[in-house]
């Protein structure tokens, strides 16, 4: 695996990096960010996937989140990468929810869609492979993301039982295949076939999931603008109630869905996965 | 005054607002941000000006630099103003160290500049009146800043004697009389007149300043691409001592110039005010 670095800013005593590399299970060349705290220089340390949401390179996330104060205090690696494949020669859309910048972290099986789009495939095993080979890491990931991100944290964390030991996200879309988002998206990569979409659906995931349960963080915003058309959290909890999952979710007053909020909740959520992922 | 709100996020309990406003001072429409702490909705609290630096807009210091946590722990308004005029009526120039985006804190003196660029007015009286006019603030002022704007910080507390009780900088210019951007800018903006461009160099400055002496924090990273030919803290250093002057000036290794060197010791800085601006 080759991977070239492209930047390296020191931050909080540690380095955030931005590394690139051609993809094998995208087929085009990637970005990925990696925050290496103090921590990593004398040891190894425990990963936590960053997945963001909609428009979003590996950039938002590192330049606006304020998350490396945290990883740095708790000796977490964060891992940020891109939200979708990226080129010229890569199928898009007009739209900013669909196509490139919006992969929705699962792999596509209609043209054009399916020679590119398999952000499933890419994050939980060629980035993963090529975070555990080229980085100190334990064998302890976490996995956490917003709004789309927060779909892929949460379907990729019911989708591969045992993968990621702790799992959060903020303002998540929980059940796309009840909002527009998912129907666009998942009715362009996945096609007419419903049953295939509720396997990328945390709500319809958590009633039949039999791995390790691992309890779940997500906070929303009561002033998101996106809450009641895209996001409808009431529908993974009354799931979650259902499928006696422990969630605790919760919702903050005045919030939207920018990464004001992130950067407002960032800290919390890195201290719910280090409460696992850095425990002896 | 008119000032109109063109956004609001909410950020750490407290607000992120963005204000747009027709400046007299400068003769066209300016935005600024201010960040209302959680304390500002049970009382006045002090203020602390940020000056950004070559080519930041307001945008840049309130979406990259997490300075809100800290505000919000310490009961501080952060106000960021842009770093020049704006428009297309505005004069400008083809690089990125002169004309919009590169105000430098000072009244210019020259055409085409003069008509406008009187960012010295505009940050020391047109905006502090709006401030206290239109918010709940004590009678205690900071400023800070970063490059460019740390050279504002330090050249208005010490022009404006009495007016800022606390001043630090983050990697700033220190000596534009010595060092290509100070000669381009102030040659254009003020002239051939050496004499008048020392009374905008903080290292002439200080050697003269009459004032309260309140304790100047630097922090500079040792690994600034800018360090040894713009900014030449040690200039600083010197005049400061050899005027005894209180400097603690801080060399940081391994970090640039970006805002992730900024986000890494903002804390530090808004700490450094609060001790001084929030006592009783």
């Amino acid at each position: 695996m080759n991977i070239e670095r492209v930047s390296r800013n020191r931050s909080f005593g540690g380095f955030q990096d931005v590394y690139r590399h051609a993809s094998q299970a995208l087929g085009c060349g990637m970005n990925f960010g990696v925050y290496l705290p103090p921590a990593a220089e004398r040891g190894a340390c425990p990963v936590l996937y960053w997945l963001s949401g909609l428009t979003c390179t590996e950039q938002n996330f590192i330049t606006k989140a304020g998350a490396q104060r945290y990883a740095a205090e708790h000796g977490v690696i964060l891992v940020a990468p891109d939200t979708s494949p990226r080129g010229d020669d890569v199928a898009d859309d007009e739209g900013y929810d669909l196509g490139q910048g919006a992969g929705f972290y699962l792999n596509a099986a209609r043209k054009p869609w399916a020679k590119y789009y398999r952000m499933e495939d890419y994050v939980t095993g060629e980035l993963a492979g090529i975070i555990e080979a080229e980085f100190n890491v334990t064998d302890k990931r976490g996995v956490c993301g917003h709004s789309m991100g927060g779909h892929g944290a949460l379907t990729l964390f019911f989708r591969h039982p045992g993968m990621y030991q702790s799992v959060s996200a903020l303002s998540p879309i929980v059940a796309p295949t009840q909002v527009p988002w998912g129907h666009k998206a998942f009715g362009a990569y996945l096609g007419d076939d419903r049953s295939a979409w509720a396997k990328h659906d945390a709500t319809e995931l958590v009633m039949t999931y039999e791995g390790p349960r691992s309890p779940i963080l997500i906070d929303q915003g009561e002033a998101d603008q996106f809450l009641t058309e895209q996001l409808r959290p009431e529908l993974f909890e009354e799931a979650c109630r259902d499928a006696d999952y422990p969630l605790t979710l919760r919702r903050a007053g005045g919030y939207d869905h920018s990464y004001y909020f992130v950067a407002s909740f960032i800290g919390d959520h890195i201290a719910h996965h280090a409460a696992t992922l850095c425990e002896d």
